[in-house]
């Protein structure tokens, strides 16, 4: 490990880090199908949104090939879509404004939350995240997460991994970026993170993509590598 | 009261409102003379840093006659300038820099924290302040303020009661203005809120200016009026 002695806060991805976005996403789909008589192959359907109105709809942003637009109204347009590829109608208009809603829902893996609440001891403790401010803020409140604030990439007008993102959350946090950990289940938000002189803490979240632990392994060289926010708060004395 | 049936979310003007800079500033001045053997007039130079560094500064810059600057700096300019008025010689960098950060370690009126868990089961709750966004973050965590998010005109690159303030925050949290209640002690505040469509509660905050209840009562026609956290609470429902 590094010295990270100087380090006041650490700011964490939220999607696939914090949350089991997932799981998440495929529980409320089969209570929806229960509820409303739905035959609907809910991992496929959280795939696909997840990959097609989030990953690539920000890909396109960040690569200035579509205007900035907020996660929301992203995972809207892609859910109105994925309705009718799946079959899926006659749900009011209330119901799809709800189940779009699902993001701000997102339930924490086990060691989320107590790993947060040692940490927090400690550090300054925010998301920064390419979910935007109300969604980050209602699924805080939702799931109970301690956040001393919320960061997300709207405040900045460009998502991650764009450098706007990563030292506007030192800038407002009154710090310089060797004093912010990135905390990311994904090695590429940490190596931007790391190129701009943030530290850096991979935590593992094997079961992102669905049991069975297909998620990447750490690919760089990171100041804590640790399989749950448990063990980061370990290895940095909290 | 007014129909705030929709209200989702309380916003809180944060100076004097939620904390009492005034006794605040007095008395780490008073511990700091007590260690440094300093001779100063804390409660006025508490009202001048106040009026001079803060509200006349934001002032100049709200009428668009001094650039856009964080209250950090502004504050940090002021007490340079009244260190030498006030005779106060020999404090360290360090020492200066650690008395500037007084406001981020004000402390609460006594019913700003039992009021705000309790606003808090049932809206979300942030501050929106001209107080920098560190400076709030570090206040809240220092203080034990259970927001839900920090919300800083910093966000918005410009003072209250510049409309952008109240806009904004109605927007990062994807809500419409009469879904949001701005709480202040002092009346201009809301009366700008209420004429862009927030909600508004007033909650008296007599001993502001010092013991002996010189502060302004209510100006206007708000939607609640209380004069405490807890009432505000019990008006709300919560």
């Amino acid at each position: 490990m590094s010295d990270i002695s100087g380090v006041k806060a650490l700011v964490f991805d939220v999607f696939g880090t914090v949350v089991d976005w997932r799981g998440s996403v495929i529980r409320e789909g089969e209570a929806l199908s229960r509820a409303k008589g739905l035959s609907v192959d809910w991992p496929r359907f959280a795939d696909e949104w997840r990959r097609e109105g989030y990953s690539e709809a920000i890909g396109r942003i960040r690569r200035g090939e579509a205007p900035f637009e907020l996660a929301d109204a992203l995972h809207r347009r892609k859910l109105d879509e994925l309705l009718t590829r799946h079959g899926v109608s006659g749900l009011s208009e209330a119901e799809v404004g709800d189940l779009n809603r699902v993001w701000h829902r997102l339930q924490p893996w086990p060691d989320s939350v107590p790993g947060l609440i040692r940490l927090k001891t400690r550090y300054v403790i925010s998301p920064l995240s390419n979910g935007n401010f109300a969604l980050l803020t209602n699924m805080a409140k939702n799931a109970g997460l301690p956040w001393d604030c919320i960061m997300s990439a709207e405040l900045f007008g460009a998502y991650k991994s764009d450098p706007a993102t990563y030292l506007g959350a030192a800038r407002l946090l009154g710090l310089e970026p060797g004093q912010v950990v990135m905390v990311a289940a994904h090695s590429p938000d940490l190596r931007a993170a790391q190129s701009l002189g943030l530290a850096t803490a991979f935590v593992s979240r094997p079961d992102e993509h669905g049991p069975g632990g297909r998620a990447a392994p750490p690919d760089g060289d990171f100041d804590v590598v640790a399989n749950s926010f448990l063990k980061l708060a370990d290895a940095l004395g909290c």
